[in-house]
């Protein structure tokens, strides 16, 4: 997605040769112009699938996820929970997620209302790296024993390996910038 | 808001006399066309102020904005932030809330890039109960000497006194539901 890259290039900024910071315009500012256009292309690229339901994780996965379930016909959006909440009972879904930024394992969280065998998910995150978030994500898909489309990514590092992991797995993996490095400080994209 | 009130005696739980769930539609899966009829009223209530952004928390608020903002000429939506993060560097806004569902402390912060003296800000979230959420979030929109506008509240749980105490502070608030109690296991409206 080329607007997206020139979009990173322009407001990105990398930190220790490893992170991308987006905070202005993906995930702590959100531009919903650009939200919108991601939305459609995730549309594009999943046009042939049902889609009923889209899954995410919070917080950065919920605006993305809110925006471009309006190009699948409002479908619902899921995000699965990091931490428990007297809001969150009933019998759940859980899956371990270690987050390599914050430095924590997270038992992440959906109720098991909101995924069943009947639907059709799309998964929708900010990031792919390790993966780990999206296994998580993924094996709660796999317990509710709905179908799962495939995922939705904004950013990929690929260099880390997570995206090649899922790929070898049969996950079909739609990722709209994919980065091969960030050496040096600066985008290199696939 | 009428469909809102319906939606919430259709399909919202009470607990313990004090909760009222809502996460079939609004906090845990979002139902995307409600949440376009929520940022639709929000536009009619707040018409005449030339809002420049949109400043909610994590991560119940991020979609409730992130669709809200739609309708604001797509202004951003910044999301204050509950916890450290590699991501979040550089100068923050900070202000403490307490979390009564999860009895903890957070310490939340908004990077002081994303807000300034020449924004009008409008503060959304799910709920007001107590307002501790909106006490720091309106703290935060001072310190970085923007203009307030007002605060969109999907729903007030009015017997708790957060919405009467930030209105004998002069602050504007629209709740699109205003509860006056959830006694008896039962909802009524103010």
């Amino acid at each position: 997605m080329e607007l997206l890259k020139k979009r990173i290039l322009q407001d990105g900024v990398v930190k220790d040769n490893d992170i991308l910071k987006v905070d202005s315009f993906l995930n702590h500012q959100m531009d919903i112009t650009l939200l919108n256009d991601i939305g459609r292309e995730f549309k594009a690229r999943f046009a042939d699938n049902p889609i009923t339901k889209i899954l995410t994780i919070e917080a950065s996965g919920i605006g993305i996820a809110a925006i471009t379930a309006q190009y699948f016909g409002n479908a619902p959006v899921v995000f699965a929970k990091k931490t428990q909440s007297s809001n969150l009972d009933g019998a759940l879904f859980t899956a371990p997620v270690h987050s390599f930024t914050k430095g924590v394992t997270y038992n992440v969280q959906v109720s098991q209302k909101f995924l069943t065998a009947q639907d059709t998910v799309l998964i929708v995150d900010d990031f792919l790296a390790r993966g780990q978030a999206l296994i998580g994500l993924i094996d709660i898909v796999r317990q509710s024993g709905a179908t799962l489309a495939g995922c939705g990514i904004v950013i990929e590092k690929v260099y880390q390996g997570g995206g090649t992991l899922l790929r070898s797995r049969g996950i079909r993996i739609e990722s709209l910038a994919r980065i091969a490095s960030l050496e040096s400080g600066s985008v290199t994209f696939l």
